[in-house]
């Protein structure tokens, strides 16, 4: 069997999510970068190329299997029922529901809000809106952290890393983008913190992506710091 | 044991999809009526009460077993696993990937765009933004029809009714109120023609809800006539 090709990019939290899935299940892949960014080029996600991958010209998508998947939640959905071994849902069923409604309170609730698309759509200029993404990211941290409070243990739900850790690590990367102090939250800043170091978190972070810069964009500044 | 309670709004699509869940799993269920503008009042989605309930100040919510769970998705999912014998999801692995991804599209990809408080606040005055509501659904739905076409029988995915479905019927519906011409997505029209004399559907829709007015405000005109 081929080994399962991932479409990534470095500046997509989206993609970030099924790059910590899948290094957390320990499934060897293979990536193509895809630009997030209108390049008109055949390699940006808006391309008619990639148009035929994804119909909603977004990343991730992965294919496996002979099968294209899209939508992060979906994919992480798939590879936790097809690669059982290490999981990313906990036992109890309602804490598995737990860990699902963290990761549909990020994945719907807060970073549609604020992708670059949105963003760009809100302004008459067309250009990155910081005020907008920042407002959206706020709220949903505000909601998030009593949300967190409530079912945390080491990390998002009790003390096994799930699917909502997943999405919780490259949310905060983009509340730190948009110059969010995440401090103010203090559950959603100690989860983040201690997964840093984990393997497969490290593994999957944009600066250990083929397609990182040599220089980070001005824009990006407040996040690597 | 007591009958699991819904907080649901008449005018709510993310509630909608779950009281369709709800009728084709033959639950029986109490609904509790919640106002989602802002009234100030403690019926209200924005209350300090209601903010117990979720965090995030969005119906629905469901009170199940002890429980509450949030965000639609996430209930489906459970009433998927607690309650299986009307299955949501389709038996094949890739046909169920299928099913959640066009969930997650209209969840994630299309819905919160369009959702009252973000159009307000794409709006210097806070008024509702038809403009943007329409775009966002527009756009959505060009990609979603193609999504449709590869993986549609009867319903979104093949031959049998899934969540993909109780997620697509609330958003047709959206559409027509931001006065989109759905007839321009055939394969979106029909699968919503499909499932609107369906037991479970009717039962579900707005116009059957407690809190449903005798006078339907101007702005939903288009989606009742």
């Amino acid at each position: 069997m081929s080994k399962p090709l991932l479409y990534s990019c470095w500046m997509s939290s989206c993609a970030w999510r099924v790059r910590i899935a899948l290094h957390l299940k320990q499934i060897d892949f293979n990536v193509k970068t895809i630009s997030i960014l209108k390049t008109g080029e055949p390699g940006d996600q808006y391309s008619e190329e990639f148009e035929k991958i994804n119909p909603m010209k977004y990343i991730p998508a992965l294919e496996i299997h002979g099968h294209t998947l899209i939508e992060s939640l979906s994919i992480i959905n798939y590879l936790e029922e097809a690669y059982p071994k290490r999981r990313l849902l906990p036992k109890d069923i309602f804490q598995r529901t737990k860990a699902r409604a963290i990761s549909d309170v990020i994945c719907s609730g807060i970073q549609p809000l604020q992708n670059l698309k949105v963003q760009k759509f809100s302004r008459p200029d067309g250009n990155l809106n910081f005020e907008w993404a920042s407002f959206w990211i706020s709220q949903g941290f505000s909601s998030l952290e009593n949300i967190l409070k409530e079912s945390t243990g080491d990390y998002c739900v009790g003390n096994e890393i799930t699917m909502a850790d997943c999405c919780l690590v490259p949310q905060v990367a983009n509340a730190r983008r948009y110059k969010i102090e995440v401090s103010s939250y203090p559950t959603i800043a100690r989860i983040d913190k201690a997964l840093q170091d984990h393997e497969a978190f490290r593994k999957a972070h944009p600066s250990q992506q083929p397609d990182f810069p040599k220089e980070v964009p001005a824009s990006f500044a407040s996040q690597f710091k």
